[in-house]
């Protein structure tokens, strides 16, 4: 039986949709279908110059493809401030939602998505593609080894990139009525869901901004970065800006071991990519040299990492589809977490690096207002 | 004609000292003259066993060694605790002094000592060996390369190793009473010289502790960090312990490139040592792999870095014994510098993780000072 095909949708022509596209291509359970664009002209251009397959459908309005019986799954690749507005909608349609990071505004707004997702069974999963690919289920491994990793101490994140006078300028990440988070919600939420990962996420108690977060004009954070404090002494610390040159770090300190990755978000190339650990090192007799030094790990893939993200949703949304499996819940609680520290970081930013506590609480409380919530929809649909 | 020969007393046996003694006897212009513990019988093992040249002095006390006319410098090594006593009476006997890191408890008892080696003609320079390693100054000639490193936005240093339980309860390093400064004295005085060696030595205006340090039970600093702030908008980060697997990083990121080194202490290999370096790093059309990768420079030596410290050392002595030059300002300012970071850093901790400003008025009014002292002082001797 070959296997089934998840036709996608896509809302917009964003830059970001052509790598989806070619992604979506890549992967083996999915299939370009439709592209929704304001402009005709500009949704046509963009299927035929992204390898839509004849006979796909090119909408002039985003309703219009949510209309579309035939769309399964819809990427949103719009910017966050449109999120909650079109990643409901696309719920309520009963689409799949393959969800761009950052995933909204705050984590008040993505509950709305994760409800209407929740209450309609269909998948969400946020565009964090670095986690989809095979190293970082081997980094897990390391980590996750009491051996050879032992407890976390200590992990230091930063993603940055040098933009141009141009981004800088029209960028939507940079407008506070498209993208009003800024560099934090961009490349701050790649250090964040990296700090959890690296956590296990494991939820911090307490997040305080660094200070001097650089901001544009309208107030738009360009640079920032913070530091996250656990119940167990676990210390993470972060920086994410739009003004240094292109950095990708993750170094994890653990009692017995340490790892280095450096281009964790997007591999120096597409094939294979590699990370740095070693375990119980120490110095010679004499404190000249390292009786050992870091191992490199090379992680080959035949796919890249979105192409790995596509065919993971794809395959979650025929579990729903075609054996009437529930949507998998570890993508949005993932996803949410991550947006809870990047709320945290920009309210202590606005209230003077004062420290935020992650309320578990609130946070335990609002997952049991989803169950909650599905209970009484499972009571309503029988 | 022959290069003269600096003599070097040791005073104590402590471990590093052994390192120190093998530096001596490496380094070109310098020679093991003398040892002294209150114990004899000690000094005389730790002079055989250290490649002490026959002939070699062997005194009981640290006094009689000072008292030795032969001796031209003296090498410290002793507990922090007991620094200021016994630098300055170095001083006072006209011995140039080598003094092990952290050079005080606290810059106000340093100053006694710069007071001390200024008055007295000789010079002094701390034990931070990573400085004087070939390496430093190729990674020095990168950021400061407009072009190639353009202007320093972030750095982020770490230097952590995991104790083992002797460590914990016996090393001088953990004692209130030896070296109250623990972790961020030790391992926090490498990441801190690290952060000031990328800024080019300019101090920050506010430095801010991690919260949650890990003490011991008397209260010594075990694990800590720190975020310090530029007037510029620079923006650094470390963190030291005892209590993560050996780690020592310097990640600094400029507006065009980036540099990475993950042994900038200790190098994994006494002969060669890199570093990672990348200029105007991007991304390729699709966002899907780098336009470069970071190139690893690898630059070798002959000689290990603390013989090359020594020999710098010996240089200036030499300098001032042989050609009647001025003792080298440069060093003390750096390890002052050091310092100064070094005591925001536990003041914030024992104000409750509050910023303290680095008072550059005074640092600039302490030099001021010593200009004058070292003016007056030259009064009385003409």
């Amino acid at each position: 039986m070959a296997e089934p095909i998840v036709r996608f949708g896509i809302l917009g022509c964003a830059d970001i949709a052509r790598k989806l596209s070619r992604a979506i291509t890549l992967a083996p359970n999915a299939t370009l279908y439709a592209v929704a664009s304001r402009s005709n002209e500009k949704a046509t251009a963009f299927a035929s110059a992204n390898g839509f397959p004849p006979g796909s459908k090119i909408y002039g309005s985003y309703e219009a493809l949510l209309d579309d019986p035939d769309v399964d799954a819809v990427y949103v690749p719009l910017p966050t401030s449109l999120h909650v507005h079109w990643a409901v909608l696309v719920a309520q349609k009963k689409k799949h939602l393959l969800l761009e990071k950052p995933v909204a505004l705050n984590a008040a707004e993505f509950d709305k998505i994760i409800e209407a997702c929740e209450s309609n069974g269909v998948q969400l999963m946020d565009g964090t593609m670095w986690v989809h690919h095979p190293r970082t289920a081997k980094m897990a491994e390391f980590l996750s080894d009491e051996c050879r990793f032992g407890r976390l101490q200590k992990v230091h994140t930063m993603f940055t990139f040098a933009s141009d006078p141009d981004f800088l300028k029209n960028d939507i990440r940079v407008k506070p009525d498209l993208d009003a988070l800024g560099s934090l919600g961009d490349a701050g939420w790649y250090c964040i869901r990296s700090i959890l990962f690296t956590a296990n996420f494991e939820l911090p108690k307490t997040v305080i901004a660094l200070r001097d977060p650089q901001l544009n004009e309208a107030g738009v954070i360009l640079s920032c970065g913070a530091s996250l404090y656990w119940e167990d002494g676990k210390v993470a610390t972060f920086h994410c800006s739009f003004l240094g040159n292109l950095t990708m770090d993750i170094t994890a300190i653990g009692t017995k071991g340490s790892l280095h990755v450096h281009d964790f978000v997007i591999p120096y190339q597409e094939k294979e990519a590699s990370f740095f650990s070693v375990s119980e090192a120490g110095f010679n007799d004499l404190v000249t040299g390292w009786t050992k030094e870091p191992s490199k790990h090379i992680v080959t893939t035949e796919l890249p990492q979105e192409a790995l993200m596509v065919r993971e949703f794809s395959r979650l949304v025929c579990d729903i589809k075609f054996k009437s499996l529930k949507p998998e819940k570890k993508w949005p609680t993932m996803s949410r977490k991550t947006q809870l520290i990047v709320d945290a970081v920009k309210t202590s930013i606005d209230k003077g690096f004062e420290p935020v506590h992650i309320n578990e609480h609130a946070s335990v409380s609002v997952l049991s207002g989803l169950d909650y919530l599905k209970k009484n929809l499972l009571g309503k649909s029988t």
